[in-house]
């Protein structure tokens, strides 16, 4: 076992050349078997273990530095910087992240989660190298998917500037987390099938250069400067931006990479590699099924069949499900998804109306503003997006819809905590930021029927609204409570007196436990389903105040922003007699882990949230 | 006077072609006569007179939909709609916007104010037109500085799958609001200046084709299907994204503009129009000194130099000189700017630290994760970017800076109410998006001492730390009020009892002359310069609910996630005898006018605020 032999980084250099493909293998197979009980991220660290071992060859850590972008792909990294033993751990609380961290090891230069950061952060390591006189690489590895985040262009254009060495590996599998889309993806493409381009390059350079054709063209080539290399050299579209393009070159040849990445290092300016790599490369399941082994529950390796299979259906299969029939209903209704029609379950909207679908690739900013365009030329579009990427579209959510009041519906999937993809992806600011918004809604639902009703509201509703939903299995408990979805207003399911627990969202679930325990302390205790975030039911809390001595506000949301700090504005504008509890996720970003465990650590579980409104009766009475 | 003759959209028809010029003169006069009265932006609406004109003859509006990018350019599209008489309430409250509004005209289609987003819009029109089986133009007008903005790079990588007709009209004017940086801006440049291409086009199209030179070589040009396109066609980088390219073209030749239209409007794709224009066009003065007759005050007409000189040094002018001050001092310092080094005041160090200065373009996201970058690399960064562009990077704030605690400063000016550029521009929700994300520091001046002090701050923290601070003169009493500044210390000004002040940044101002009125009104007062939101100094909040019955915050900020709320939760917390009375920005868009109407109209002004306080003692007594 070469594997053996990595216990820390550059250990790898210890290897002879001849063990490099079988010290691959002996990765890809680690890596199968390590993910199939833990899960993880599958398809795209089996993509890139020859290229990052061909990284790890090419470079000195950690005084050189590699940005890896989205950062999932960074196994084989984390394997090779001697963190082998990590992956028992894998994405559980207080384990190893599946993601690059600075806190994990001094070879992860900086930490990623969201897509196309990469060369931004690779520009300022470069940079500050320049100015402080230092001589160390810089590599940022980026896939093509997020290539078409705006942000990776605004990087790019700004590299196109430079003097110095810095290397940009397109790590190209044509593959988002789905297919990938758009001019970009095209324009690689061509570039990836056309066979032998260096026999291309030869033959053009020569004929034009040495037959004799004319001195008149001959001239008007010099002229145009870079016409005779935009016929020649695949990558113009970089070379055009003044960076230098080497590729493209096959990321399982180790030899062949190791050669390229000597020439990018000799570069006196970006250079952009481009290396061919095959998502899921060496495991049949995942080479076929990309999208199910981008983020993998454990599974069975024989077949890579999950091994437990779903118990419940989960909020996105509701949407899913709704955003058919109501595209039914509709013609009007367009559905809009930034690289995600798996995760957002609109691939089954995309397949039974496709030109009513838009998957825009990893674009937030462009997908909500396209959203107002169709809202504004008369359709109804919803967009469905995950609760922290949705943090990309702020702007574009205040500015472009909300400023116009347009009639866009945001589904907000992955709100509140998501668990194992930690830091990162918490939904947990979406309260806030949605909420501070002029002229926006906001609602959450309490199960799996509710956020079928209100997505049926949302779509009938004439102005921007969003509607924010967890991860993972539907709450099925409170089918019996279904009252008609209303404006700003929320739902009573137990009506008593002295606590009131008003829940947002997935809190209605863990309020039902909270007020058994409650009861069985001998309190009286009512339970309201807030429903809206924003408005806030100011009738119903009116009414909550004359016979509630404590209102308790319940939210996966950070405190700054959110439902509890609205809801003690108005109690305290009305009320002396009613106080304010608040149950919010504390002001700090929360890690990896169960989502459970994560709850109890933030003190926001059935049993500590009891606890906090014990302590607090308790106190008064005191 | 054929201007006369514009009263309505589509007037300009019945203007004979051989007029068009005089016209365009004559719309010209009228924008330099008017602007140099009222302000407004200049330049940009030179540049485009005969572009609108010739838009305006191409189309049927408002059938036809015309979205500007930015939208400070559609001056001419303003007359031409028949709001030539607006221009006397130019900017001024209840007047005519500075930009496009739904609310002004049905020929504004989309509103508009920041960059990047024209092209996303358009496509959500062009989509919507085609599912509804609609036959209209849609013609997305973009700048070349506002295509350094990711978003619409996102678009245009959308656009290229187009198969029914979109009109992209690239206004390329080598210009951001100062000078274009960047890859693309290099390219736009390289066909601009390379002289006579059609001719060039022809002689190597024929060349390769008739010449013979042996079949190898015409075969491998077969084979790469692209690269003789690559080869003779300017726009290669837009033909290469699968966008028809049509130009350069003289923006200024109303014929050949028209021509140019007819040939964009029969393509069944997306297809971008290169119109060369020059900024501030048949006005010497706005020739000469494009960025400052950007957005310009009054001036004289016959030198161009503003009607009132400035009186007083503003906070911008201050950020200026102590950032060449610190600059000197801390050879790790270094500056970013979005394409504002004007606005911003980092020309200045720009001048004198040209290699620690980076102007990255209308490109707020890779601003702020180019910093982190720099700042994980062993720098200390400072980031000047509007309050309301900064919208554009909060998941890079959250994401890339916060997360990772890196030591980054936001230098955010134009904080609060900014005045004339209205709704898309007021600087009102950076208090809320800022402070609820973990890890960042959020400080306002009460003047400008202050201002210099807290920047002084800044840059020795360890940590991410913003300074929001106001457009226009610097504040510059209460000179002797110049403590330390302290992590998460308020400053106390006057201390007294009963009544609190608790003013965040410009309500320091406000918040003095309110306390001169409950003074003469018979009320004890203290007045609290809060100077930090986040974290918000709970030991003086302690302090002062011991001897107050009232604590008032004051904010330019809307309410929710803003400073009242976080103080108004630990007052909850700690006290039941003090109330708290919440003075912020009114949950909505906040329009165009002079500030101090504004104030009055949001009722944030001293008089209105007094009169709040007075009516809350006056009820508590009752």
């Amino acid at each position: 076992m070469f594997l053996e032999q990595i216990k820390q980084p550059n250990d790898i250099k210890n290897i002879a050349p001849e063990n490099y493909n079988t010290l691959a293998e002996e990765i890809r197979q680690f890596l199968i078997q390590s993910i199939s009980e833990t899960g993880g991220h599958l398809g795209s660290n089996l993509g890139v273990v020859e290229l990052t071992m061909a990284l790890h060859l090419s470079l000195n850590l950690p005084e050189d530095k590699v940005i890896w972008d989205v950062g999932h792909q960074s196994y084989t990294h984390k394997i090779l910087t001697g963190r082998q033993a990590g992956f028992e751990s894998l994405r559980k609380f207080g384990g190893m992240s599946g993601f690059p961290k600075r806190c994990e090891s001094d070879c992860d230069c900086f930490d990623t989660g969201h897509s196309s950061t990469s060369i931004s952060a690779g520009l300022g390591f470069v940079k500050a190298r320049d100015l402080k006189g230092e001589k160390n690489t810089i590599v940022s590895v980026i896939g093509d998917g997020s290539l078409t985040g705006g942000m990776a262009y605004e990087a790019l254009n700004n590299a196109s500037r430079m003097d110095s060495n810095f290397i940009i590996v397109l790590n190209d599998n044509n593959m988002s987390i789905s297919e990938n889309v758009g001019g970009m993806s095209k324009y690689l493409n061509n570039i990836r099938t056309a066979d032998n381009y260096l026999q291309i390059k030869e033959d053009i350079y020569h004929s034009l250069l040495q037959k004799s054709y004319g001195n008149r063209v001959v001239s008007t080539i010099r002229k145009t400067k870079n016409s005779l290399k935009q016929l020649v050299v695949p990558g113009m579209f970089f070379e055009d931006m003044g960076i230098t393009y080497l590729g493209p070159v096959d990321g399982h040849d180790i030899q062949g990479l190791l050669k390229v990445f000597k020439e990018a290092k000799r570069c006196k300016t970006a250079v952009l590699v481009h290396v061919l790599t095959k998502k899921g490369k060496g495991y049949g399941p995942a080479e076929k099924h990309p999208a199910r082994f981008h983020g993998a529950e454990p599974f069975q390796i024989e077949n890579g069949v999950p091994k437990k299979l779903k118990e419940k259906s989960n909020y996105t299969d509701i949407f899913s499900t709704v955003m058919i029939k109501m595209g039914n209903r509709n013609s009007d209704l367009v559905a809009i998804t930034a690289a995600m029609p798996d995760g957002t379950g609109l691939k089954r909207f995309r397949n039974t109306f496709p030109d009513r679908f838009f998957d825009v690739g990893i674009a937030e900013q462009h997908a909500v503003t396209f959203a107002a365009g169709l809202a504004a030329g008369g359709l109804h579009p919803v967009v469905a997006i995950y609760s922290s990427f949705l943090q990309r579209a702020y702007d574009q959510i205040l500015h472009d819809v909300c400023l116009q009041n347009l009639p866009v519906v945001f589904a907000v999937d992955r709100a509140g905590l998501v668990g194992s993809d930690g830091e990162t992806h918490q939904g947990i600011f979406d309260l806030s930021f949605l909420s501070s918004i002029p002229n926006m809604h906001v609602l959450a639902p309490k199960n799996k029927w509710e956020l079928s009703d209100m997505l049926k509201f949302a779509i009938k509703f004439q102005g921007p609204i969003a509607i924010r939903y967890p991860r993972g299995a539907a709450y099925d408990g409170l089918e019996e409570y279904r009252s008609k979805i209303e404006m700003g207003k929320s739902e009573v399911i137990y009506e008593e007196q002295d606590i009131a627990l008003l829940a947002v969202g997935s809190m209605v679930e863990t309020a039902e436990i909270i007020r058994k325990n409650l009861i069985e302390s001998g309190y009286s205790c009512s339970l309201i389903n807030a429903r809206f975030v924003k408005p806030i039911d100011t009738e119903c809390i009116q009414e909550l105040c004359k016979n509630h001595s404590l209102l308790v506000t319940m939210e996966e949301n950070v405190s700054s922003g959110g439902f509890g700090q609205k809801v003690r504005q108005f109690v305290d504008g009305i009320s002396k007699e009613t106080e304010v509890l608040e149950i919010a996720i504390p002001d700090e970003y929360v890690e990896h882990g169960n989502v459970a465990i994560l709850k109890q650590e933030l003190g926001i579980d059935a049993a500590s949230i009891t606890q906090k409104i014990l302590e607090r009766k308790q106190s008064v009475k005191a």
